[in-house]
């Protein structure tokens, strides 16, 4: 990258620095306030599920006589782990079927895993002699991180190309440490870069148990398993299963939640393992809570129904999200096409595009766009500790605002990465030639 | 206690015990199958709250229009504030709302308070120089003391009188050991023994955080706030106005939930704390979650109105309970009274009774109880590590089964005990007189 423009010399460079200040200056003129950060669903996506509310008719009961309305139940309904087995491909009685957040689960497996053991007396990472860490490849998603930190465990990146993580990076450091207990996955449309796993990468990922120390394990957040844009969308390959004939079985976590399917903060959350882990994670949680709301889940399998239903379900969602990312993809190719000044990401799932700066250019590109009434993800958001060492990662969420939102807000950020582009063109020069 | 039956010679005792044994044997021939042991609320009681599906009629907004379909809002929302926060007697900014456990708000606050800290830097109890240790008055509530259990802090009890804790035994304990960082309270109708708190008693409680070591909390589940099963059941203190009179409000965690007033798991569950607690404790809960379901608080906010609907819904719960509590009181009355042999508690509110049988004879009891088809909590559950040191505390719970079924199970159990009273007696003489 960054080569186009190089053959351009300092005078035009300077003349095309402040045309595109006079655009953004014209942008800033017009007062708008628009955000691009939040990976929330918008209104009519959360207007797809309003049935919801109301769908018991005051059937409260599920098929084999539970009383939702009552205590108990910590795997969830028998319903509702049959339908959502369907969208993670594992068998329902490897599912349990939580609250309304698989963060949450994810949260509370670290807990467990950390200070309990999640594999009998003795198995708490706590026990090992040292600092405990988790792989985690970048960019990703910074709610992973936050959670590594609040309990103390150190991140180590590893690169993102498009298959996911860089299978060689990761197998050589859990050689190398066996302190390495976790890996954080996002196999479909990842967030944010949106690349599904190749079937390699599922492989090398279920043999890599049998390269780490001791009760390793993989926090595979499988949140956009249905959310594809197109049909034709790349499909993931059955990671359960991979990790059974791998034999390593135990050691996968795999999560997903009805987030993004239904109501973002009044879903459904589950995480499917294996029968052994399963049932030393239930052991666990039986201890901070009676059960979930099983009512919720009844009216998700009222809703959702069966798989052909959430599938045309989620069809509808692509109808409203699609646009929305094509016009993001369109404006970056028109503007900066060409330009050799940045790579992005176009995805066929999920709920953001990755976008790469020149290197350092990130926070510049985020603050002039700021200035211009344009809110984006902080920059580093995507890396752990909020660092990203090459500053120029920044993560486009297209899903909320409307499409004129979008449409605006994404000429006035083209405008910056030409702008901060030029600049720092402009100033590698000038240091050159004083 | 002990000593009606002590007048009686040891062929009379023979007769008795040959009498009770048949009539045993008859109930058991009966095969029922009876369930003391479930602290849950009866159908009949959920279907008071039946409507709360379908009550929010496809508005899913807030008055200040927070859409509770998506994500984000983790103190909930404005509208449960106001109105939850008049069940604990709070400050609606004092309250925090959550999913539907007040268990897990319990665990996570216990959870965050060892391994993050609960009052900023370095302020972890895993910090301090021991095994950190919790307070815990007996009989109590097993569930508070599994948490315990499961992060490996020790517990010590201390006796519940007619006032609540032995605060005497509370402050002299607190006074020999800076370890002692929590003690569990279930302030109005305990469980089980369906004490409320004297004021006496909520004014030394308050204090508590001037005796105790750094970082000492109150953990005060009023689980059973407004549970009474009379319109003039004694009153609990205002216990925030208790602490924030003694300079002690940050030391105050106290837990409610809708758990007994509308679906006993899909309700919603709340916390209190001061300003400064609630922001210290919101930083670490962040980052576990992205927000509650808070379209389920607003349907409790429909649903229950105010607190005048909520007394008057409370009162319906009332006019279900009171009938089954008065046949477990009139069978103990009739059947014990005068034999000196037991002791229990007549609760005004809440869901138990708290029975003691003489010392040694639980286990014994709700084993022949087991054997004529009346199943009761396990001996030592009212108990850390389920360890009654006397053997005595059985906890009654007439919440769930029908009017007639907790007759018969009463009928039963008060054969049991005096059978197993007489039998204890026999064996003491023989062992005198051998």
């Amino acid at each position: 990258m960054g080569t186009a423009l190089d053959q351009a010399d300092s005078q035009k460079l300077t003349g095309m620095a402040e045309q595109l200040s006079q655009q953004l200056e014209q942008f800033r003129a017009l007062g708008m306030q628009l955000d691009l950060t939040r990976g929330k669903p918008g209104t009519e996506q959360l207007d797809l599920s309003n049935a919801l509310d109301g769908i018991l008719q005051g059937g409260y009961h599920c098929g084999d006589g539970t009383d939702t309305r009552n205590y108990g139940g910590l795997d969830g309904i028998t319903e509702a782990r049959a339908l959502f087995a369907g969208m993670l491909d594992v068998a329902p009685e490897d599912l349990l079927i939580g609250g309304n957040s698989s963060l949450t689960l994810m949260y509370q497996a670290v807990s467990f895993a950390l200070y309990q053991g999640l594999a009998g007396e003795g198995s708490a990472w706590t026990n090992e002699p040292g600092t405990i860490k988790f792989l985690a490849p970048v960019p990703g998603y910074d709610r992973h991180f936050s959670i590594c930190e609040q309990f103390g465990i150190d991140m180590i990146t590893v690169d993102m190309d498009d298959n996911g993580p860089d299978m060689d990076q990761v197998e050589a450091l859990l050689r190398q440490d066996p302190l390495i207990k976790g890996i954080w996955c996002v196999p479909r449309f990842s967030n944010p870069s949106g690349v599904t796993y190749s079937s390699e990468v599922v492989q090398r990922l279920a043999r890599l148990p049998t390269i780490a120390g001791r009760h390793f394990r993989v926090f595979c957040d499988n949140a956009y398993s249905v959310h594809a844009l197109d049909d034709d969308a790349p499909a993931l390959d059955n990671i359960m299963q991979a990790f059974v004939e791998a034999g390593t079985e135990d050691a996968l976590y795999l999560f997903g939640s009805t987030s993004k399917i239904t109501f973002a903060g009044a879903g459904v959350a589950f995480v499917a393992m294996s029968p052994a882990s399963l049932g030393n994670f239930k052991q666990q949680l039986a201890i901070s809570q009676i059960g979930p709301d099983k009512v919720n889940q009844l009216r998700h399998v009222k809703f959702l129904r069966d798989s052909d239903h959430l599938k045309q379900h989620m069809r509808d969602h692509a109808r409203l999200l699609k646009p929305r990312f094509d016009i993001v993809i369109k404006r970056l190719r028109e503007g900066l096409g060409g330009w050799d000044i940045a790579r992005w990401t176009e995805p066929r799932g999920g709920y953001f595009v990755s976008f790469d700066t020149l290197p350092g250019l990130a926070k510049t590109v985020i603050e002039l766009a700021a200035g211009a009434g344009v809110a984006l993800t902080p920059a580093g958001a995507t890396f752990p500790y909020g660092e990203d060492p090459w500053n120029r990662n920044i993560r486009i969420a297209p899903s909320f605002p409307s499409l004129e939102d979008i449409d605006q807000a994404m000429q006035v950020f083209v405008t910056c990465v030409k702008l901060a582009s030029v600049e720092q063109l402009l100033n590698h020069r000038q240091a050159e030639t004083s």
